[in-house]
């Protein structure tokens, strides 16, 4: 049985504020739910409609209802498990030698396709102005498919950690060179701009090379790839090197 | 004003069966409509709530209130216009060098998204399924961002095209030759299959390459790509060596 206080609660996450204040997010669907204890993420408790689904040792399960399911629930389709887990502290900050840096990318889908981009290419670490879209955010989560478990994120001020990382600051521009000449160095930071406004001026003041993806259509109408598709595909030609 | 029954005609194109019906389509956004004229569609009628902002001639433009907008939008957010279109007779089947064929895509966003993916390529021709999601669906027409006006479609049946064309028929496999060191043929056909089954039997057997994009993240849970990004990945690959 759920209580009136506990749906509050829960529902109340799907705001930051809230989820700031009880310090916990939310994971839905068995199959994420499962690789939670591979992570450093702690579970606090599970509600399920199918709890004997679910193989957890030490983690307290509440069975309950598909209606009380839908009180809980973000998903337009519900699952049949809800965890409520503990936000993380910080990591402190140390550099990888290939990162994606995201300079306010707005859009929840767009985080959790370049957070599982990220772990396809084996990226242990996302760096994120502070105005980016929360990654904790349940639409986040939910569209990394898993994969918000195993690459860290870290929100900063990025004019700081650009001008003081020893990684090659590299992001996208309409005359950068082609990425299929670019000689990838070393350390890499890839930066990614905002959906509507690229990054901004103070970011791009940063960069040390300009990257771009030829366009291979001959429309002048054609509009510009959307953020993550663009970082799938530089990320698979920055990563055709490595083979 | 709008009457009723135009309200209910224009409501009813969000099904396949009545756009078949009417024979109509819609496109909403001044952004996206004003490429239609450049376009082989033609527009029965308009309907905007600043006429002034478009420059049509001999298009028969009425000006609508914001609340009549919100009844005939698909839209969240509906946009200034609403374009009501004729949806055009079929393309004879005559192959290109570079095509994509879809195997039963069901997602509206992923069809969208792959449309816009050929038009950034210059891939001018996709070939469906039968039962891949309806081209003129108003969620696969907005995703394309005006895309739809310059890649032809064509839905026929898979296994009889396949078994014709001259094109070297490639799909993604999970032990397919590496997408780094693939030679790619000179006249070639992607194949990308649905979101959750892949592609089917029969049209695997009608392969001729398999390839697969390396995973470089090591967990074993990483899920799959989607399979719009993936086409991202493979097309940034085959088209690496045109430049």
């Amino acid at each position: 049985m759920l209580t009136a206080h506990t749906i509050k609660v829960l529902q109340s996450l799907d705001k930051k504020k809230f989820r700031q204040k009880y310090n916990l997010f939310l994971v839905e669907g068995n199959k994420i739910i499962s690789e939670l204890p591979n992570s450093n993420f702690k579970i606090k408790e599970i509600f399920s409609t199918n709890p004997q689904n679910l193989d957890f040792k030490d983690t307290l399960i509440h069975q309950i209802t598909e209606n009380e399911l839908k009180k809980i629930s973000f998903l337009q389709n519900p699952k049949d498990s809800v965890a409520v887990c503990e936000i993380k502290e910080s990591f402190k900050l140390k550099d990888y030698s290939t990162q994606l840096v995201l300079d306010g990318i707005q859009d929840p889908g767009n985080l959790g396709t370049i957070i599982r981009l990220a772990d396809w290419f084996g990226i242990e670490q996302i760096i994120c102005s502070e105005d980016t879209v929360d990654f904790y955010n349940p639409k986040v989560i939910q569209a990394t498919m898993g994969s918000f478990t195993r690459v860290k994120m870290i929100y900063c001020n990025l004019v700081d950690y650009l001008s003081e990382t020893d990684n090659v600051n590299i992001g996208t521009d309409m005359d950068g060179e082609n990425i299929y000449t670019f000689q990838r160095p070393e350390k890499l930071n890839l930066i990614l701009g905002n959906e509507g406004n690229g990054m901004r001026e103070e970011t791009e003041k940063l960069l040390q090379n300009k990257i771009s993806i030829p366009r291979f259509g001959k429309s002048q109408s054609t509009e510009s790839l959307n953020v993550s598709m663009a970082a799938g595909i530089i990320l698979g030609q920055l990563f055709s090197s490595k083979e």
